[in-house]
């Protein structure tokens, strides 16, 4: 297992070199290797450098050998993501009522088994919700915008696939995803900031995602940025969420363009306002305003060393983040501002489904019980 | 080490029970707590009951065998404390101008240490600094109030005291106090609020202190609770700190109070409106409000277990206590406020000093080195 995951991590890399720094003995690790190898996780490589004698041979992940199914119900997609997070397929889940949800999550996860080759191996699903959930009874326990209350998703999802099943906040699985194949390795404080129809913040903190005691942290979409602004369906008032949401900015627009112009949707106002459209930018100044000023309080009380942006609106969005970082940069205390880059997430548009797939594959790596995936 | 501190954290306990819940043979735990009895750290208490045979003799830690001096700049004083936390003697830092504020300090550490009697045995020094600083470095990157920025303090008090000299922000300490002789053991998230001059929160995340990427995280006082309010020194505008600091506090009892009475303070303030001064009662619903206002905020991100109040303006104060609660459970999200327990911190006035001890006491703990401290 540490063999395993050293490999992993590290890998393509010599037996005698992993013999080497695990202090181990040379037939140790060539005795698990091969174990691996023969049941396909890990594969040879090509030769290394030699330090005289022969060139040693490499070993590394053999990244189809296994497979975890990936799920963001946010954007509605499903994949298939091999070992190394890389996404195989995907496919859209079907509009569904209420009550039919859940059932129609089971079929689009049956036909992606059913599609794949003889050498699919499935170790986990992973599922990204945009809502808080509980990790440990793998229930979710509200996604307003999906209208559920305490659905045992996991429960349900177990009667038909009997492989682990990892649910997480959309934001906090994004943030995971950022940890394990995005900018993950280069800090140990970093906070991902979803911004489109939501608004999340998934926490890294100290090398680990924070979750809090009920896991809800990084509601920054429910904090206050306007005073005695209108009432949330969460209980406060004048939320981040509600003021800068797809309706609230189709208001703006509304208000300030008045050449008759309709209102572009999302990824409309990110382009217009790139190529320099008036009214555009000023629905997009009012939304950096506001985004400026929860993460000025984000920044004052988590103090990260990242804060990485995704979702529509702040994805391929140089004119919004560059007035997010000229609003920090004015109205935070010096020492923070300094030591916070603020800049796009490495997963772009793939962040729930990377985040998702990467639950599922941190689970297996971690509780790697092979032989009950070693086909017969 | 490891039988040192477990003695010291489930004392008082018999030797056999000892070498049964830590798997050692029980002349191994003989030999080791012999040692530490024989150098004042551990010491008989009467005996346990007997399963049987005749009644075991219990070990536990001996309070007095060393200690610590801490100092809260925040409250100007500083205390011997034994290693149960116990404050044996305070000293007030006397006012001193900017250059002189450093010798005075070691001043009164000199006087603390030379008024003890034969029997002290230093073995740490903790400071709570009001405001940002590095623990690694043991510096004071800004400490406004103070007027100090990038000051070396442990280097200045290390050429004095050659013992670990351990350094945090006051809300942090705190917090760690709590930690440790609070609240801690009952919960692995919670938040210590310091409401008093300043505002500020430690965090306490997961079972750990977290202080972030620059040293800096809780500012809880420099977060924006009154929109395009009135410019903070910190570059923010409306922080939470301004708006309920010591001047704006007087100049609402000035607005509001017109029958001439003159501002109480803090601590009058306190008092009259826990026995139903009308003025002053207003002054505390304002107060109440904003911090409302930004614990609503704290909780939204970080969805504590505990928030636990100190400081002159939180302390002994059902009546802003009542005023939080009742706000924080009208706007936030009903998940998290259900889940949050606001009340007062078990160090209470003593949390500056208590915590700033713990960074020594647990610092020793951690490293005992025992040798070094051990007397001729």
């Amino acid at each position: 297992m540490l063999i395993f995951n050293d490999v992993r991590e590290r890998g393509p890399i010599s037996r005698s070199q992993l013999a080497k720094e695990l202090g181990l003995s040379p037939t140790t690790v060539t005795v698990i290797v091969d174990y691996f190898m023969e049941h396909g996780f890990l594969m040879e490589t090509g030769k290394g450098d030699s330090s005289g004698g022969r060139k040693p041979i490499l070993v590394k992940l053999a990244p189809d050998a296994g497979h975890v199914i990936a799920v963001d119900l946010n954007q509605s997609r499903a994949a298939i993501l091999n070992l190394e997070a890389e996404i195989l397929r995907v496919r859209h889940l079907p509009d569904a009522g209420k009550e039919g949800w859940v059932r129609s999550l089971i079929q689009v996860i049956n036909s992606l088994i059913l599609e794949s080759g003889a050498d699919f191996r499935l170790l986990g699903i992973g599922i990204a919700v945009p809502g808080i959930v509980s990790l440990d009874k793998g229930e979710v326990i509200t996604a307003t915008n999906f209208n559920i209350n305490h659905l045992s998703l996991k429960e349900e999802l177990q009667k038909h696939f009997h492989v682990p099943i990892l649910l997480e906040n959309d934001a906090n699985a994004a943030a995971y995803g950022e940890y394990l194949y995005g900018y993950g390795k280069q800090v140990a404080n970093f906070v991902y900031l979803h911004v489109g129809k939501a608004v999340g913040a998934g926490l890294f903190l100290a090398g680990n995602l924070f979750t809090g005691g009920a896991g809800g942290a990084g509601e920054l979409g429910h904090i206050t940025v306007v005073e005695d602004g209108p009432k949330c369906r969460c209980g406060n008032q004048g939320c981040l969420e509600l003021m800068i949401n797809e309706s609230a900015l189709a208001d703006k627009w509304q208000e300030w363009v008045t050449d008759g112009a309709i209102y572009p949707g999302l990824s409309g106002l990110v382009q217009l306002s790139n190529s320099g459209h008036g009214g555009a930018q000023r629905v997009m100044n009012y939304v950096g305003s506001l985004l400026g000023r929860g993460l000025v309080t984000l920044i004052h009380l988590i103090n990260p060393s990242f804060i990485l942006l995704g979702g529509e609106l702040a994805l391929s969005n140089p004119y919004l983040l560059q007035r997010i970082k000229k609003y920090v940069s004015e109205q935070s205390i010096p020492i923070f501002s300094r030591h916070v880059e603020i800049k796009e997430g490495m997963t772009r548009s793939n962040a729930g489904i990377i985040g998702a797939g990467s639950l599922a594959l941190h689970y297996f790596f971690e509780h790697l019980h092979l032989e009950k995936y070693i086909r017969a």
